[in-house]
């Protein structure tokens, strides 16, 4: 079975605990702790050179970075993953959007005004990542209502990994402050992936039965 | 022909010139300006509803957006974008690190010390973008070092757009403080792209024959 190295909360990581599902892959979960320093263990900076989660481990000991990546090698050859050459294309510019727009001012918000509640809403850079975030929530909004009712975000027949990817920190919005029904289209496209068979939600579910603590150079941490 | 909107100092849209010329693909540019206002005009946000370059317009009209998703459009069929799972998991996986770690803090740099010259390089801010550039070129000094002598980003026997990707903000680093000299495997992979057949330096070389300037709505601006 792959495993799955993430965090509890990880925003990027149920994105693919999300498409496991849908997909119907299992996964081991290996959750590690970022406050016991397990991003920081030699054990893990081997698997993840880039010191982050999410990491996807294949049998064979190999192992992916970047939920990008993931997303695509584990929808290949299936309709999340379209054929054509201009699906791809818009797919990944929606990916793209996602991880350089969208994800980084809503997961700040999150961070700081109810996960650690350290700063408060009228602080500077809190302000900054609300105009961000309402910014980017607004082009994905006004790109649903181009798709039409039936549409998804970047395809139309069928949801692709660019709506997976979208989904966890647009979903998350409203623990930054957000008022997700100030956007006409966002709630209604939420719902339908909500719907979908083998849908995640963040906490229990499926993997939970996998839990796992970590083990790494023999010991439990 | 395909017809690239870009401005004239963007390193993202460095990345898709660069690989029209590896690849030998024709591409008219169409040069917009952000003092001028172009990127806000009306009939450049209806090709691009993100509101950013580059955007690639094919023959038909459509648009792609996003540089990540413009390279890998390119790419499909070729060499730069391998045909194995695996690989172009590694490959997309450094395609994501560039955009989120890599290119945003080397572009302030070099935006507010060398091109704008507003902020000083002890700026609490710009001390802090140091940092996370010079962390993200450490993670690819690394990253080259474990791929050995003949070895490319994310492949082994042919570069990638990965390597495409990653070459403008790291070659412009040094406009923005960052001694590159410092990191022994960066200079020799810059200058074993320099080398490729098609190589487009920033500025001058081939497209600049077909520099246009943009017309819309029927008027230059």
């Amino acid at each position: 079975m792959m495993k799955l190295y993430d965090t509890q909360r990880s925003g990027n990581a149920w994105k693919i605990r999300l498409l496991a599902g849908l997909l119907n892959i299992p996964l081991e979960r290996v959750t590690l702790s970022i406050k016991r320093g397990d991003l920081d263990d030699p054990e893990f900076l081997k698997r993840s050179p880039l010191g982050m989660v999410p990491i996807l481990e294949l049998k064979d000991g190999c192992t992916i970075g970047e939920s990008i990546a993931i997303l695509q090698f584990l929808a290949l050859g299936t309709p999340w993953w379209p054929v054509a050459a201009l699906d791809q294309a818009y797919v990944l510019m929606w990916l793209s959007f996602e991880q350089s727009q969208h994800m980084h001012p809503l997961a700040q918000l999150r961070l700081h005004l109810s996960l650690r509640r350290d700063r408060g809403a009228g602080d500077e850079d809190m302000v900054r990542f609300k105009a961000e975030a309402e910014h980017a929530l607004h082009l994905l909004d006004e790109q649903l209502a181009r798709q039409g009712r039936s549409g998804w975000i970047a395809t139309q027949t069928h949801p692709s990994i660019a709506d997976v990817a979208l989904y966890p920190y647009t979903r998350l919005a409203s623990m930054g402050g957000i008022d997700l029904e100030t956007f006409q289209n966002l709630p209604p496209w939420l719902a339908r992936i909500e719907s979908l068979p083998g849908y995640q939600p963040l906490f229990s579910g499926r993997y939970d039965l996998n839990f796992a603590t970590i083990e790494m150079a023999g010991k439990t941490k």
